[in-house]
């Protein structure tokens, strides 16, 4: 009998999305259990939400210092394997520490913490521990985007030349922090979120996928930030230039402040064969270009042997039945479960079944504090 | 603490791809837990299909007899609530029947019978147990399918006056059931699948999301049916007239080989006022059309104000989030685990969480039935 | 020194639309020279309309007789060398029938006639005369509806199965000829359009592209004819079944009642092997479509190599910059004006710069009346 | 009797294709008569060219010199009234400067000259004769562009705050220049192109477009230029960093190395409260957004009456039948000769029926300067 691999969560109360978004993507393949939660710094709300869950009054904690410590206690085959930290950014840091520290591997949400300093200690530890450490950048779990990376991988597009990344969000448009809005709330007060808000956490989804697919490292930056929200204390937007390793050059343009886009992250790669372009709304289809050829659309689908084997194994159903945004998260979860169970066995972790690394999220890290300085320099080009 | 609602399954061994829909489906929000499977007539791979899905062995069984009495003897706490039933057609019926016969709650998968006559006997049946009986048409699912029915239900289309109702799909264009692939196999075999291939598999999702959509009945069909693949003994492609009540008309174009298309159901509906289109492949997005007005393109999304009560019921994520197949098939287990929550509190269920019903399952086996006899008689028209 | 082809016009007068589109189409390419005119039955008007358009006085005719005999009075070098006939339909065979008399080439709006028995006269005294004949279908004038038909033409479909062709509008959904709305007011009157509203304005172009694409015949059809608004003497839409040679069946829907839909001719076609599919509203791209396989998007282009020789002589300009409707028609407009060169020369003319015939004008009639026939039959199938 | 509009070309053989566009969209409408032309500086390719337009051998030039000289000379109502200038970028402003000493009104090719002092400088002299100068920015001259102004005139989209204008092509991927591909040699030939390629020929088009667009000034750029293609000696990709007047932000992507792109010229802009986005390759339609609000598709079309007045002047047909390059050409040609009727009159020209200045091609000149020297400095912000 095989055995789920069991998760604890820090944060996602029932009043936020974000907490029964990652549920619903660790529930979806089987494949891992929640079995205990800190889900609010208030006991009565994380009381509430693990009722909810039908988890056992034992196993809801109040806090997650609680957690950690109670947890590590359990014997082996019952205590958590791994933290789920889905907390506001300045939540990040600590609790992932603390978990380390008591030997449980941790999947973390982006922005990795709420400085570069804090990110490179919680890598240094995690190096130092052995233990798996993941952050959701979830956007490079869907297969097309999979597909992508295999395809350039594999040589098809040649020489990559300009890659274009866009995060274009409207939910900011208007000041709704100030009506009382809880994400809008912690994601402009700096204290929670950090020196940035647009740029930390949608540019750095963006960031991510352009270096994911692409294989590429961002080298330069030179970046003009703004506030269009009168009275917001960090940035709702930002357009930024962009110079990979190689000679690619590149845009990212992340906004908070494009009313009436909902999610739109997209991406377009060219190189000197061939072009390809992915966009999150609809995210089965991948677009591949070449000049006086008819344009390809690959679409997603476990019964289409033309794609990727590792594309493939991040399908679930045949093409035409649409996978979406917690497909594309599951995928993460699943993969990092994958991992314990390889970890646990002392087996090398299949390079199939990737997820991002601390590493990936220390680079984020480093993408938000260049760009916010290079925004104040008025869009000097920095190194990242 | 609140419990999950308790699964049974009968069929969808490792072998197939649609029982993992379906435990993919009843696991992601949380509300079921999967306790225990008859997963295949082979014993061994239904032990095998229940370890890998961390099932305790005493609950894999050999068949879904021995699953439905040996269930039926454990303590009411314990045992199953519902069974979920994903094997072929021949196999609906008879557990369905023997699971009503020893108390349990019935999710089915469609076409609900081999034959009319097996399914009016099953809807008698579960009338007289009073138990609850759900049909997995999951399109029905999605939330901007709600959106049109709701949208139509408020009169903002006027009369209605025409609908169109496509599924196009190729997977059969070539005779691959007889190079072994599974899923052709028993749909084209007359002993396994009924009196119908294309009509029986797709035709009916076609004609339940008119009918749902609309709130019409079909009343009368005239249909041409064809075989275009040699020796197939079933229909794989049909284009039927369809005329509604309150004189509506309509066309349904389902086919298996229409090479290259992987699963396009479409349903457009026209009113004196306006009308809708909605496309399956592209499922968070419904078009509302009015002459001399811009086109609407409403989107799926939690947070989106201008949508039903009943959409917004249905969505998991903000616009932009895209979700797809697996959420809508999840809505049709969510809703039916809420019914079985109520039924069990004796409480009225909750409209707004519908579910397909064996009255919608015995409509399709009407719909099944008096389209082929129409094309044996030359797209006669005949009454439904 | 080239010389322009000598056109002269019937109808057209600047109270419709359709004689400006024509005079657009013949003016585009710079080979077609409008000579001139009897726009209107009342002189008045036909003179407005002349001289609008640059138009010597004695060449603006109070009658389309006048017109035409005077014409033939006119020397050979500066009389007109054909008539375009852009009238309502009751008005085409009788100017048609005597410009024929007169010795003029004559291209012709569609439907060909008021009936059947008209058309077939005007396609004998045609053959009888040896003048070239055109019907301004212009929808088969699209490059991508060539690159359609080259495709086919070379195999590369396999063996045809199945056609899908519709023609959705809208505006007909409420009753605007009661209004003055004069496009509307002639289509729905017997004694300008004769026997059908629907089937003859759009049905015609349906089945016209579902022949001129495929190379196949409409056999028989099954129609099931309505007349949604009230107190409108013919038809505003029809739901057809078809029947090819070469066992290929079909569906053909054409409706004017569909609220917001503006002018979508589309067109699927499945055979063995691939499917396409085409969308006038987005004309530049062909569908390629194969199981297992990317979709191709073939794109109109004068610069695309890969595209059939016809489809690169009907592309005036590289791919992205979009031709349109206008386009279309110029290309059945140049073409004819090429084919009366050659005629003048007694040269062949070439197969590639094809326009629709006389013959593809009596298959309109004949689909016209067989439509209307099996709609009061009770969708009987019936003959062509 | 209404007369034709007079015209003469300089520039446009049948070797290319920008001259053949030309004088459809010129013919298209039937408001201008091409009367003369220097087509080539090769005597013979001239009349060649000249012959088959079916242009009298007299009205045939073998020099720009000598068709504006020439054409001074003849009786006022038969002579040209204005030249069509068509010729590759250093071959604009003398013939230009000619023409308008000559008397004659000026249409020309973007961009206006090969600096911005001889751009300048003609602006000067057209100022002083008064005579009318038209640039072909022609994509300014769609309707549903039209729409978009007219729509951010009237406070639609509230206070603007982002501009995102892209021009994405791929044609010069290879060095398609050294196999002798005309329009790719003069276009990276320094002397014949300027000191630009991508920034001059497309690059112009989208800074154009986005201050037609918005009715705002670009006042300072941050230009990263690059040239992909080894050995080419100007740019063939720029990605510019805009600061508009009024706040508002901006990105301009411009390149001619994006494998498989044909000409993806798009645009989006936001403002407070609403977006807007248009596509040249689907250039009939026009999305307008806003949070929590289904997404409009504004579609171009002579009969709808929520387009404003300025776009109904631009629309030829009704909806649903597709206008396109030519057209958006056309326009700007129909909008000159209407202009020169008025001039001719002494009567104010119509501001509805407006085609790009002599002001916009001087601010193009700007443009191109800038955005190179920018490029050269490393990317610093440069004001224009």
């Amino acid at each position: 009998m095989n055995t789920k691999i069991r998760m604890g969560m820090i944060g996602g109360s029932l009043d936020g999305f974000i907490g029964s978004v990652h549920r619903m993507a660790a529930a979806l393949d089987g494949t891992i259990e929640l079995v205990c939660g800190a889900f609010s710094s208030n006991p009565e709300k994380s009381i509430e939400t693990g009722s909810s869950l039908s988890l056992p009054s034992e196993r809801i904690y109040a806090s997650y210092e609680e957690m950690i410590l109670q947890e590590a206690l359990l014997p082996a085959e019952k205590r958590m394997q791994f933290v789920s930290i889905v907390t506001p950014n300045f939540l990040h840091a600590r609790p992932a520490s603390l978990a380390l520290e008591q030997g449980f591997h941790v999947l973390c949400e982006k922005p990795l913490a709420l400085s570069l300093t804090e990110a490179n200690d919680l890598e240094r530890q995690a190096k130092e521990t052995g233990l798996l450490f993941g952050v959701t950048h979830n956007y490079t779990g869907y297969p097309m985007v999979k597909e992508a990376k295999q395809l350039i991988q594999s040589g098809r597009l040649g020489k990559l030349r300009k890659v274009i990344v866009e995060y274009p969000q409207g939910w900011l448009a208007d000041p709704i922090e100030n009506g009382g809005q809880k994400q809008a709330s912690w994601r402009t007060n700096p204290s929670q979120a950090g020196i940035s808000c647009c740029v930390g956490d949608i540019g750095t989804h963006a960031a991510h996928l352009a270096e994911y697919v692409t294989g590429l490292t961002i080298q330069e930056i030179s970046a003009d930030i703004s506030t269009f929200v009168d009275g917001r204390p960090l940035d709702d937007d930002a357009n930024i230039l962009l110079r990979f390793n190689h000679g690619v050059k590149g845009v990212l343009i992340a906004t908070q402040v494009a009313q009436g886009e909902a999610n739109e992250l997209k991406i377009r790669i060219y190189g000197e064969n061939a072009g390809l372009e992915w966009l999150q709304s609809n995210p089965n289809f991948l677009r591949l270009k070449q000049n006086d050829q008819p344009e390809q659309i690959l679409q997603a689908g476990s019964n289409h042997s033309y794609l990727s084997e590792q594309t493939l194994a991040h399908c679930r159903v045949p093409g035409g039945h649409p996978e979406g945004y917690l497909e594309s998260m599951a995928n993460i979860y699943r993969n990092f479960a994958a991992a314990i169970h390889k970890a646990e066995r002392k087996d090398t972790p299949d390079p199939m079944l990737d997820f991002p690394s601390i590493a990936d999220g220390v680079s984020g890290m480093k993408f938000i504090e260049t760009a916010i300085a290079s925004g104040k320099q008025n869009s000097k080009w920095l190194s990242i």
